[in-house]
């Protein structure tokens, strides 16, 4: 598991810039990273075929093989091999990738201001950047319970009310 | 300049989604748009030369040309050719790219507390990210000023205290 980074004992690797955002950017400053990380925060999908079956879109089989793999190596997902299902996986979201949750909100809130997005594909980022840093607690602890300590997800949770809000837009477009 | 969406007029490219996370991600999910944006952000380097002769990261100049022309088209950065002088451009930020304010000091504090960093290329992150909503605002508004308005900074300004911070920091270290 991840832990954060104690700064006495973890060095800057040589010839690279030890800048947050660049570190960052070093690490999920890809095409894919992040969206896979949306789909097991707000799909709830944990296994290759539903990420791969349900992916808006259309990411690559090879791309997301080596997207789960990078993301496990670098502690954002772990491995869980589904009991009696020799080939079968479950990735679960670690602390590290849950506290992505306020930058995956701003990628979000920037992207339905600035550029071309569909209103049933919005509403949720939209409702989690209006409700500001009291829904994204509300959310994070919420995805600690499913994913850390592999609880079903609430009936009543934000996840569910992001779903509503996601079907009621549907259903008016 | 770029306008913020008009929901009704533009309509998503084909065979793409518009999820705004994914919308988001195919713009500046590279390794170093969002780093040469920093660095015209806080470096105050309008300059191709400038935002070459100090990178942190040693960009190469073809990536940053490649950038610069991305981000510009884009609608992040606007160009204005220097007055007497055929060759220099200067860069600024648009508002589009100054609204980026929030998701980058994300970016930066999730990098901060995750990743290997050093403490002087640490503290503007950190001290914007403890500033919340406030802070970050203020910036924003100094930003527009410098960057739309075309004004000098303000000596007493966000850019200054992020400045001293990190000085007081190297000094320190």
């Amino acid at each position: 598991m991840a832990q954060p980074v104690d700064h006495e004992e973890l060095t800057v690797p040589d010839g690279r810039s030890g800048c947050p955002i660049n570190m960052t950017m070093e690490l999920l400053g890809d095409r894919w990273s992040l969206v896979v990380l949306r789909d097991v925060m707000f799909g709830g999908r944990t296994r290759f075929r539903e990420l791969l079956g349900n992916s808006l879109e259309g990411i690559a089989s090879n791309v997301l093989a080596s997207r789960l793999a990078k993301l496990t190596d670098a502690g954002l997902l772990s491995r869980h091999p589904v009991p009696g299902h020799r080939q079968k996986v479950d990735y679960f979201l670690t602390e590290a990738a849950i506290e992505l949750v306020p930058l995956i909100v701003q990628l979000g809130a920037w992207g339905a201001r600035w550029l071309p997005t569909t209103p049933e594909l919005t509403i949720r980022a939209q409702l989690l950047a209006d409700g500001g840093p009291d829904i994204a607690e509300r959310f994070m602890d919420e995805l600690r319970r499913i994913h850390i300590d592999r609880q079903p997800p609430p009936d009543d949770g934000v996840l569910a009310e992001l779903d509503a809000a996601y079907h009621h837009t549907m259903a008016q477009s």
